[in-house]
């Protein structure tokens, strides 16, 4: 099987933007961006020198792999739209079976970057681990020294496993995030700065590279001082959904049998 | 007002240990440690070159401040136990009010780390917020002079404003962690590796230090994807305490307004 080199994205959004520019910048070919809308496609294709198109007729051709990153939402659309013949063609969901591209190819597969992407903020591809997937050796094969130009993170999962760490990542990263929120929104409304929490904030993560989250676990809940959430729960009390988070999971962390 | 170099802690718990080991490395005298269990006392004593006692009448005499970090629980009933005639005395709680203190001696004030510590993991004093108080100019020139030995992450903060940042230090660490325990707990159930999550879980973390959390938010329920939202649910069918915790941040990420 012939290495991977030219490349053509179907999306323009941020999982596209950020894998387009690593690729790139690994020494690959980005031969053609396709978006819906032109003025995207355009500016991510002027990132990585390559062409662009919002046509779907004008997709397919010369690339050696196209890389589907769409939202799941849009996907299974996408894919009826598209035919590579024996091109190997692959999408880049945390959730969505493999074989929604069965019909685009005779090779197909999944290149999943388990990371958090924002628009604003470059990331080093070499710490994000890449699951992939593919319907035959060959195309694994290929995925694989396509994956290894950028990590050496990488993992083999199937659809199943890859829909769990999907649900997972939704916990370790999107809920955390969302945390983070109410804790700014409660310090903000207090005139306090969110900046003195980021210490904390990147110490709770490092803690558990290390140990494990039940070993780091600490605060109100974990030792049972009720004193102190009830009074949490008061201090509250302009934020009745805030009071509710902070039940439920002051309960799952003394419930939670870790 | 003369610094601080002799001190005698009461506890001898997490904080207690930390507080002790970094202060002893920042060149001050550890004299005493008071715990009521004698081997506590005695454990922390030798990693700081201490006495120890169990008896609350041995604690007073030659420090120049009396740390007690102890439990909120134990901390009223600990303070009224205590008295230093005119020695500075500090609690490190994030909840308690200063006041607590106002029988233990004239001269009080709080030192409280803003951060999340665990025995089996060392942290670095120079990141660590720490948010001082004192109830007369005198103490609090002394507080801030032991707080810069420590780190240039000075705070004054009043006890209402401390309790706040300690409620928002709950979202901000507590509850991320129980997040990650359950991504761990899927996980695991599906025989897959928590490891591959921990470059996400960092990243996710960092980002916030550079970014506001409301531009950083990602996933199914900030993009309103209700299919994936669905699924997940009905993956968590094992799990109705995950269920109920996924729809409720999921809610709270859609309706947020940032």
């Amino acid at each position: 099987m012939k290495d991977i080199n030219k490349i053509t994205f179907i999306g323009s959004g941020n999982v596209a933007t950020h894998l387009a520019i690593a690729l790139k910048e690994a020494g690959k070919e980005i031969v053609r961006i396709y978006s819906r809308t032109i003025e995207n496609a355009k500016a991510l294709a002027g990132k990585v020198d390559a062409e662009f198109t919002n046509n779907t007729e004008d997709i397919a051709g010369e690339a050696d792999i196209y890389i589907v990153a769409v939202s799941d939402d849009a996907l299974l659309q996408t894919a009826e739209k598209l035919n590579f013949n024996d091109s190997l063609v692959v999408h880049t969901s945390g959730s969505a079976q493999m074989d929604i591209l069965k019909g685009c190819s005779e090779n197909y597969g999944v290149f999943y970057p388990l990371q958090t992407f924002s628009k604003s903020r470059k990331v080093d591809f070499n710490k994000i681990p890449l699951c992939i997937e593919a319907n035959n050796p060959g195309s694994r094969e290929q995925l694989k020294n396509l994956a290894l130009s950028l990590t050496d993170k990488l993992y083999f999962v199937n659809s199943e496993k890859r829909r769990t760490l999907h649900l997972a990542a939704v916990f370790a990263c999107n809920f955390p995030n969302f945390m983070y929120s109410v804790a700014q929104k409660i310090l903000r409304k207090n005139e306090l700065d969110f900046d003195i929490l980021k210490p904390l904030i990147k110490e709770t993560a490092e803690k558990v590279q290390q140990i494990s989250p039940a070993d780091a676990q600490t605060g109100p809940a974990k030792r049972g001082d009720d004193k102190i959430m009830k009074l949490h729960i008061e201090m509250l009390k302009d934020y009745p959904e805030f009071q509710e988070l902070y039940r439920i999971i002051s309960e799952g962390i003394r419930e939670m049998e870790f």
